[in-house]
């Protein structure tokens, strides 16, 4: 594969920054472009993740078909308003681009105040905030508009514009493949279709981006793809496009309006107890933050079709307070100054604690199963008895008892209730000590973690 | 099958009728009849019941060998009474049929006080209620008092008389077959044993009836045979000349004591897990009304024989507060004004709510199984988008992700927590759109919902 | 095997006992013996138990291999002091054998204050109590002193001694085998090595003391063995010496600490869902009592060595309080006084029921499973019926319900929310019917209850 090659390669450069920062940078530099599911706003988007990490950027004629659908028509916006008689914007695309529907064919003209009003759409509950609107898939052009704004609109006509352009052009999607050492995959994916949107879903972009310098500066057995690609076509295109390789998805994340109000929620996968599931649960469980966990349900964001039964891949997602139900979703007030750094930083937080417990996570053979083994003479045991038992020997006990082939670490580590570099941390002693062994045949999709580390990892 | 044709023929002409004057009209016809296991009781009862819906009636002559057991003698009764030496009667079982013993061997001529009382069963502490009392199976004989009447007894000695007759005669019980599209039946069974009791059984008796007619009245793929039966002895008899045919029994519901205090009680079958257990509970939950559900226990009603371990039938028992749990339970205080409108009505509801989910469950296969299909292409989806997705689409969504052939569409309701309804019409929605298609081969018992909708109906 | 043989006769002569006064005056017996997990502590201790129930005793040389273990060198001590500048025992091993740490190392001579510091243990937060410490598998001498004790002691210098001794000798446990029908074993194991520490684990030793008392008394299916061992060397031992045998072991019970504070607390074996735990959970959910259950964890007494996953018996731990969650826990207030007569009698009351519900569970058929057998012709049901059904015929009805080969009597106890004894007394009566009869293959190591009901018991 020529994105993995291309990734291999490339994450050697990555730069190590402070995450924080940079994701406020980030986040900062791509507020301003018009994005879309196609057009120039996903390629600007792209090159600027591409200052950060390297990114192969795809691009997919329109019309190919990918699955049940097909690339739509590429669609870019120069400008839009509505003037009044006085000929001034009243309406102006330049101040915020959610002021046009998403995908509005073009128009230009003079229409009535009642044709007008058929096209706008604005909060009645939140009168100075601009709805998100989209029409991808229907022939429709519409303002969004504040409801201050609407109630302007007292004259008896307008003039309206929207110089927007179809063409057959492709639907661009980008990829950074960190290469580990294994085939096996780890999938995280933002969608980049959402235009002037801090929380949804920049802030989904700037983790993705952050977590894949932290992967790329850690040795990894996992290979792992961080996929920016636009919301629902994106993943479907993407899908069409890897059906075959969808198999060595060995985990995969949605990341999604992350650093929204409330706590983070993790959604499970469709399988419901994937590995991905009891990685997140476990990491939101010992992060002493507020969180919730939900089941899959088949609406949300782009583990929609990740999870789509013909595939059913171990793809959960992460969010801040789920889709709807802020008020701020999918309106103006989703701005910049909404997302806060504690908020992206806990996210980002969860997720490099979820690599670290998908990297050392295992299934071991304990070799000496009858009776306890003898910690004392390997010295692995206090040499005084005494009433409280350090939580390393503890570790090492849980572990012995249950590396019978049939309990992950991560599986230990939740029954004994321990942290997961606890437990990782004893079972090095155990196996530097000839106590522990890898299995040999890990699950499907599970790479030994014995490969991973023989391998000169960048 | 006789019963089978007559039934095929004979729902044609049911009525179409109010149900709730109905079933209310039924049980004050049926209340003075002094039913019991056997004889012109039940006889009178299955002749009125025959007036509503055409009941096959079956007579099993005494002495049959049924399972375990056998077909007792036939018992009837013209007269009993208690009188003073003023000849008076002070116990007239013209007054009230509960006040003999049922099953009482026949007795005339004078008893001491003392030996009298050896005979009487009152309840002290309901000094106004007789209660109810059987002995169908050792020979006895005895009368049922008001605590009133029993301290009024202060003669030194009473002329009795029970002229109660046993004889070899035959058990009766009375079938109501509503064919359908297949053979696979549910069966509705009330018990028809008890005399002069409203809730228990005439409230069974009576939304059984109607639930009859409703069923007649709409297309189905199930066959619905309704049982009215004595109970214990009724069930058992009807089994033993069933038991090949008993594997047919697909879903099955006791109906007792339907009208009683409190909410709706639904004990569930010895499997725990059948489909019928799924779907009352499913139809109680959402009713929005109280309701509670019980697990199985080998004591109750019919549904002890049904699911006894040989038989191990999906069968479930339908209640008001269950048997024992209510002071009027088995005394003249259950009476027809005990039984309210609303407490019938909420019975035969739920009834009947239990006949959509079945009639309209299914297990169904997505032909579209990777990634979403497109629904809008289709006319399946609003074209603009928005944050508020309708039920319409988010029940189309739940469907065609768990259409895998694993999840049957009341399960999915209950993932969606959606009413079966909603489900149901989206599936036809998709099912026109060619997305989605039933499974060929159904579980056992489980007839295909495809035959129910090629077949005339009735 | 010797030991069998030896206890099938030897319990013959077993006496009957009040059990209370017999367990308080053994612990008062055995708490002023300085035990050891090797040497004369032992043997003095199952010397006095075998004046109570025949003991075999084994000893096991020195240097054995055991395991991933070897048997240590035994360990005798004879006196041990600390002596201020006047040479009076400022610290006395004859006033408490706790004073010194057990497996200490011998010492004579004098040593200054801060070196003598750095060998005391002492208890802070509780300045009159000992602390009990050991140093079994490293070459250290201590003292353990009350921490007023440790304050005295300003002198510059002192002189100490510990009269120890390490020797190749053997590690010493006994047995008692209460022979059964069956080879099918229940193991019940204290362990021995304590000094004077009172519920840790005097109690365990009375309780399975009187328990091999109760179990020879009583007809019985099941083999009992009950073993009294050093804690996990002794386990470990006795498990290389029965590797074979193992697999016998149908149920067991680890007895340690039982008459802590506040009530029982079963630990589960690590298999979580065997006999002995469901056992052990339904007698004390029924005692009325306080209890706890927990789930298996690898820490705590000798199931950590039984439910070694190499091994993985059906093994659990009765205890009172956990070890380690009470402050007198492996101190000097761990005194006689702190065991009371109540918290032992209701921890032999725990067992002797556990023992009458593994002796009396099974698994049955009902031999007329189509529908209810008639019970009235069996002479088993009332013959007037009524609403409250007697406690025996509803467990008739639970049994011939469940008894299909699936529901063990214990299970279906649990079901029924009944007594064992309702429910095995009611099993008894429809046996006797010849309704009901034991499964001819009993789960593996579950032994016939038929075995056990034909053969001559002690």
């Amino acid at each position: 594969m020529q994105a993995s090659t291309l990734a291999r390669d490339a994450t050697a450069t990555v730069r190590a920054t402070a995450p924080g920062p940079a994701m406020r940078q980030l986040i900062r530099d791509l507020f301003p472009i018009c994005r879309s599911i196609t057009g120039d706003g996903v390629r600007d988007t792209l090159a600027r993740i591409g200052r950060e990490i390297p990114i192969q950027v795809h691009e997919v004629p329109s019309g190919t078909p990918v699955l049940d659908w097909q690339v739509p028509r590429e669609w870019n916006i120069r400008d839009a308003w509505i003037k009044n008689s006085a000929g001034e914007r009243v309406v102006d695309f330049r101040a915020h681009n959610l002021h046009v529907v998403n995908y509005s064919v073009p128009v230009r003209g003079r229409v009535s105040r009642d044709e007008l009003q058929r096209h706008l759409h604005s909060l009645p509950a939140h009168p100075d905030w601009i709805p998100y609107r989209t029409s991808y898939y229907a022939e429709e052009w519409g303002f969004c508009v504040t409801e201050r704004q609407r109630e302007a609109l007292t004259e008896p006509d307008y003039d309206v514009c929207i110089d927007s352009e179809f063409r057959d052009g492709s639907l661009t999607y980008g990829e950074c493949l960190v290469a580990g050492a294994t085939d096996h995959e780890v999938l995280v994916s933002a969608h980049v279709c959402h235009p002037s949107l801090a929380n949804d879903n920049l802030s989904g972009i700037a983790v993705a981006t952050e977590l894949a310098k932290y992967v790329a500066a850690r040795p990894r057995r996992y290979s792992y793809r961080f996929l920016f690609a636009p919301g629902t076509i994106g993943a479907i295109t993407w899908l069409a496009q890897h059906e075959a390789r969808a198999s060595t998805i060995a985990h995969g994340l949605v990341l999604a309006g992350v650093a929204g109000p409330g706590g983070l929620t993790y959604k499970r996968s469709r399988r419901g107890n994937a590995i991905i599931d009891c990685t997140m649960g476990f990491v939101l469980r010992q992060s002493g933050a507020e969180y919730a966990v939900q089941d899959f349900s088949p609406y949300g964001h782009d583990e929609r079709q990740y999870c789509s039964p013909g595939f059913d891949l171990p793809v959960g997602c992460l969010m801040g307070a789920p889709w709807g139900t802020y008020p701020e979703y999918h309106t103006s007030a989703d701005s910049i100054e909404f997302v806060s750094d504690a908020a992206l930083s806990g996210a980002l937080r969860a997720c490099t604690e979820a690599v670290e417990v998908l990297e050392g996570d295992g299934l071991y053979l304990n070799l000496k199963p009858k009776g306890e083994p003898q910690l004392g003479r390997r010295g692995l045991y206090r040499t005084l008895g005494g009433p409280d038992a350090a939580d390393a020997q503890l570790a090492m006990l849980w572990i012995l008892n249950y590396s019978d082939g049939r309990h992950r670490l991560l599986d230990i580590a939740e029954k004994a209730a321990m942290s997961f570099g606890s437990i990782r941390r004893a079972a090095d002693a155990l196996i530097a000590a000839g106590l522990l062994v890898e299995c040999a045949a890990p699950p499907a999709g599970q790479p030994s973690r014995a490969a991973g580390r023989t391998r000169e990892v960048i």
